[in-house]
């Protein structure tokens, strides 16, 4: 069963700034600008990111956890979140 | 005057590769991958851009701070190298 | 009701830990230890913490949201993790 | 020689603010307070303590590496500060 997002294309609207973003710092190193605009950038970029991250997770708790069709799935839900988290934490 | 990258081109794959991986993100939500499997993606890229903007920082530290060649320059490098900090420790 | 930690001795153990570790920065301020150390003690602290409060997250998950007694104590718990991740993603 | 901290009072202040709230936190779990409630604590704790850390790091650049008093010095201080980034990062 596909777990479609709530909201999903204001989610792709934020991915794709992301992704733009991304392109900034790629020019950024390209046209040689300073080591300190293309620091900030990656530090928005990650702020961003991070905020995305933990919407995603309080989303996929409410829809998939809480809102589960049955105990099994409900399961597979937490399990998947509590793997992220874990990923999140030590991708600090 | 222009602060060029020491290994400017192993850093411009690093941001290739994080945008390739923002584009994972984005088919995944466009062909209705799971929630769990867009999580982990996001809690990964999250974990890399946070070894690229660290890595990058000391390399400022390094060649814009200690190896500065004027008193100025070096409280600039410092400066923005302070506000990428900010940014860093506020976008969690 | 009381949401009884499971392994809670073990927990309280790891408190202890960090609060002995900030006591340990507390002293080396209070006998000029050099900056450098302090800056160790307290990012260290910090990963600690980390992994504390996302384990605390895994397990309120699996006890207090997934396996909830009724519908209304899920729906509380799950707010509770909500809030809890909004405020560890600000507080980076 | 002791890198002496420009507002040590301040920071002392903090330390033992976040001191008495991992006290807190001992307290919440011994009395069996809800689970929410601590992982609201430890949420806090570590928002405040990455604050205090990353302050601390911009005062280490600006004291010990931007004014440090030879180049020998400005190096040593520049390494414990790219050291405390690495833990930092690592410890999310």
């Amino acid at each position: 069963m596909a777990h479609t997002h709530h909201g999903k294309d204001k989610l792709l609207a934020r991915i794709r700034r992301l992704k733009g973003q991304m392109e900034a710092v790629e020019r950024a190193l390209e046209s040689e600008q300073p080591c300190g605009d293309v620091l900030q950038l990656l530090a928005s970029i990650r702020g961003a990111l991070s905020g995305l991250t933990v919407e995603l997770m309080q989303e996929h708790l409410t829809e998939h956890v809480v809102a589960a069709e049955n105990e099994a799935e409900r399961q597979v839900a937490a399990r998947e979140l509590s793997e992220a988290l874990r990923t999140y934490m030590r991708g600090e």
